[in-house]
This record gives C-alpha cells, structure tokens and sequence, in this order.
C-alpha cells in the first residue's frame, strides 16, 4: 500500500534525493521546505509527479497533516550556512524537532531523524562508536548547529520514552553527491568548485586532518532499511545491547586526508589550473572524525558500495551541468 | 533609583532567596512562576510588600513585561522533578530561555541565567574550569535537564554575539539551604528529611562519591555582584581571557564524601534513631563534581562564607519547622 511521507527539509541535498528515491517506489511524498538553503532546483523534476507535493512552510511554526512517516531533514547543515543566523540555526532543530514529535505522537506516524556526527563534536575517542557521549562546546560559533541537534536527538529519546511515539535516528557522517550546495563551504564543494573555475584550492591547517566522505545514495540506502524495520524487532534489537533509544551511525569510514581529497580532485580535472594554498586552521574545527558503523552492519545489513573515486566523479559531473 | 525586576521560577527555592534579597535592596520585584516545583509558601512573606508582584505564568509561553532585568531561573532541578515529564523539562529549559531571550532583545532589558554544573555531565576534567565543555549523554534519563540546560547556554551565547543581549551565565553548583523542596529527592533535604523522621539514611554505592555543597547565601551574594558588574568591565574581563560569553562557575569547592555528609546530619541530629543503609549508585549519576571557582574569585571578589556545618543547622532548622 502507498505510504504518505513528510519530508521537512526536502528540498535540500539530502532531502531531495530521498524524495526522489520515495516516489520511485511508488509512495506519496509531501516535501516541506523553507527555501533557506534548499533550493526549488532540487526538486524540479518532481514537481509534474502526481504523488508530489511541494509545501513552503518554516518547521518552526506548527504544521498538521496526516502522514505514515516523516523524515526530519531541515536545518542548514554547513557552517556557513547555519551560521548566517545561529539562533535561527538553533531553533529550526529544536523547535522543528518539537513539531515533528508533536505531530507524530498525535497521528502515530514514525519518525525518521536525521541527527549528525556533530554531535560527537571534537571526539577523543576514534572511531566514534553510537556509545560516545562526544566533546561539544556549549558557546562556541559552531553550538547552534551542534547544541541543537544533540537537544533534538534528547527530545527524540523522550518522546519515545514517555509518549512511545516511533522514532529512528541516523547520526550522519560527512556525506556528499551531486545536488549539494555549491557555496555550501564545506571541503567536497570547496575542492570541486574551485578546480572548476581554476581558482586556488584552501586547505586548512597542513591538510592532514582526515575525513570520511560518504555517497548520498549510500545514506539513503541504509535510511531506508532503518524505516522499513519492524518495531518490535527494532526494540529487541537495541535492548540486547542495552540501548534505549534507536540511533545508528551512517557514514563510510574510509579516511582521507584532505589533501589526498585535494589530490583526487585534481586528478579527476586534469585540465584544472588550480594551485594548493594553505591557511590556518578555524576555531572549534574538528581535527578527526570517522563513524564506526559496527551497529547499521548488525542491525542493516549495510556497508556504504560507493567509492569516493566514483562519488566523486558524480559530483564533478553534477558541478559541471551547473555552469 | 529603583530598578524593576522580573525572576521567572521565582517561587522556587533559590528564586525566593533571590525576591527576597532584591526587595530588601529596595528593587521592584516580579517573580513568574507556573507553580509545578515552586510553591507559594516560599514567597508567602512577600506577597504583602507593594513592590512585589506574584505572576501565575508558564515560562515555555510568551510574555511581555518592561524589566530592567531579567534572571532566568525557571526548570525543575532535581531528577525527580524533572524527569516527571522530561518533554516538559527540556521545553522549559529551551523555550523559556527563548522567550526570556527575546523578551530582552525588545526591552533591552539585562539578563541573569542560572545554567547548571549539570552542563559538565560525568566530567573528566576535576575540579571543573568554565573551559571544560562537558561529558554527557544525550539519549539518557537525565538529558532532558543536562542537553536542555547546554542548549539554553547555546542560545544565550548566540544572541549575545548576535543581537548584543547582555546576558550574564552562572554555572550553579549543588546549593541547598532553607526552602529547598522537602522532596527534593537530592542528597541534603533526603539525609535531613530522613534523619528527622528517625527513617533510614540512603546512600548510594560506598558513599565515596563526593560531592560540594554551597550554601544559598553564597550563591545569591555571587549573581548579585555579577548583576550589578559594568558591561564595558564584564567585556574586558572575558575578552581578556579568550571567551566571548560572561559564564563563572558558583559553587562552593570544599569536597564532602556522601558518607560525611550523612555523618555530619546525624552528628547534628544526635536524637534521630536513622541508621545507614547502602543501595546501588543510579546509571548516569555522576561520580564527583567540584567547581573551579578562581574566575569568579577574580571577577566578582567572592568566595563561598558559610561552612556546611553552619548551612545545614539553618536547613535543618527549616525543615525542622515545616513538620
């Protein structure tokens, strides 16, 4: 039977491409977007989809409607972004996580929430497994994001905990692929853009810091497997290992250095006039991060397939349609 | 000249103190309480002065009022409080923060926000320095006050760097003191309320676990001089130590076994008829907690005055009083 599906946030990257792997299944989507960072770009090709439809509505302000699933998606997610408007940035993950819950709890629909590998902040532990409790800064310039998202995952496990209200959480790692945001200022974009246009490429810091990149398609995959799960076998599964709350690390532990990132950029655009330029590390950036994915292994079945060779010559392509 | 003053939470333990010692500087006094943990009994000696108004109002909802200051003291603070209705604890704490956040924005009003030593969670740094960001769990029982405390600290930092509020951040640690809820559930009102009653004193694994207890005097003294500190000084200060928000820990730094505590209750108590009784230490509870208090030293000029010997024969002579 068709499901209908919410999707906060659905116009963005991430958001629009499991708009797009919905529909190809055959259920009814509903995309609510700000238009903040998403983009009607995103979704142009739904748009003709009869089991399409688009709502422009902040998730900050209360919304209803009756749906079997909704996928919580909106909140910028780059820094530079977010940091545009901090407070904004924090009461989109909040308060649009409160509306979601609300609503879920008031018509039983299960709730998928994406929450992020922010929430380990600047780990001392590597990799990070789901047990890691994380190192965030309540004040700094990037707490908006993080503090918002860890009061969202607190908000998510006591909804479930005293109103038993649905929900799963994927906590998502570094993930890239064609539809991201140009200017989204984070290192893939960054790389792409500027090997494009012949501009220099940043590194920060000596570029030794490593990252695990991982394919959109892959995060949609193990999102779906999470949603098509069973309750009961959920719950079974979780209390075997103590948890109370249904959370799973989502991202591929292949580590790169940015430099090595910068390196197969640059091999990828050969014709490229680009040079490497170093500068100084940010403030409260983390040095290392990389998700343990023991848990979606166990519980999914899943391994990201994707390699960031041939990620990335999807996104490249992407890019290029731009200009 | 008389300054008007808005205490959210006011009817509570600590909020109380506050009311009373404002009006007894002669300020107008306005305490906002919704009643859930405070009790009119704890401002019932006020409710006749003419510079004191009682407002029956829930925090997580807006409201308007023209305040030269605000002090933001509304949330259940203990576990039994507050993990009642975690969803309701952790809205307090964010939306509460919010409205009173935006409430100052529009009347420029000075704002004083009571965070927690809870913000450090199980710390792994000890004594604990406003630098330390903190060990806690964002999908346990007490994350509801733990992430919604850290996320009202987050709101409180961005709309001081974006909008300019000058806001002003204690971090409290354990304080108690005549008023404090009987059952409070927290270690001092448990010890003296069950030592009164001849009943048996719990402790939770051996009674190692320390503990520091500042006395409500002490606190009230600190905020005082925070609150009435020149913003230019307060900005040179923080400025000058690298931080971009006014935050000092308030605690009082001597360390207490649980178990000297219970020895020092009875010791005051030499009719009770209680025995010791050992049970096992709760998940989540944090092992020890101890504030470094050398910026409030330099800040403020303060340091804790009242020993627990002289601070618990006050409580016990409150709680003696209430029977």
């Amino acid at each position: 039977m068709t499901r209908k599906i919410l999707i906060t946030g659905g116009a963005g990257f991430i958001g629009s491409h499991l708009a797009r792997r919905l529909l190809s299944e055959g259920e009814e989507v509903t995309v609510m977007d700000n238009l903040f960072t998403g983009t009607k770009v995103n979704i142009y090709d739904l748009l003709d989809n009869p089991r399409f439809t688009f709502m422009l509505h902040d998730v900050t302000h209360p919304f209803w409607g009756q749906f079997d699933e909704i996928y919580n998606l909106a909140c910028p997610a780059s820094p530079i972004h977010y940091q545009r408007n901090p407070v904004e940035t924090i009461k989109t993950s909040f308060m649009g996580m409160m509306n979601v819950l609300d609503l879920a709890l008031k018509t039983k629909a299960r709730v998928f929430h994406t929450s992020t590998s922010e929430i380990y902040g600047d780990p001392e532990v590597h990799p990070q497994p789901e047990s890691y409790w994380g190192n965030v800064n309540t004040l700094g310039t990037r707490s908006c994001y993080d503090e918002g998202k860890r009061a969202a995952e607190t908000l998510c496990a006591d909804y479930l905990r005293e109103y038993n209200v649905d929900v799963r959480m994927v906590r998502i790692f570094n993930t890239y692929g064609p539809s991201m945001h140009p200017q989204d200022g984070r290192v893939i974009s960054n790389f792409v853009m500027q090997a494009l246009h012949d501009k220099d490429i940043t590194l920060y810091g000596d570029g030794s810091q490593t990252r695990s990149f991982q394919y959109v398609d892959d995060l949609i995959e193990a999102g779906m497997r999470l949603m098509r799960l069973d309750r009961a076998k959920l719950d079974r599964f979780f209390a075997g290992r103590g948890m109370t709350v249904p959370v799973v690390n989502v991202g591929n532990p292949d580590e790169y250095t940015i430099r090595q990132l910068a390196d197969e950029t640059l091999r990828q655009l050969p014709a490229s006039k680009s040079q490497m330029v170093f500068q100084p590390l940010p403030k409260d950036d983390p040095r290392r991060r990389k998700p343990d994915i023991t848990l979606a292994a166990e519980l999914l079945g899943w391994s990201p397939k994707i390699p960031l060779r041939e990620g990335l010559a999807q996104t490249i392509a992407y890019f290029r349609g731009l200009q």
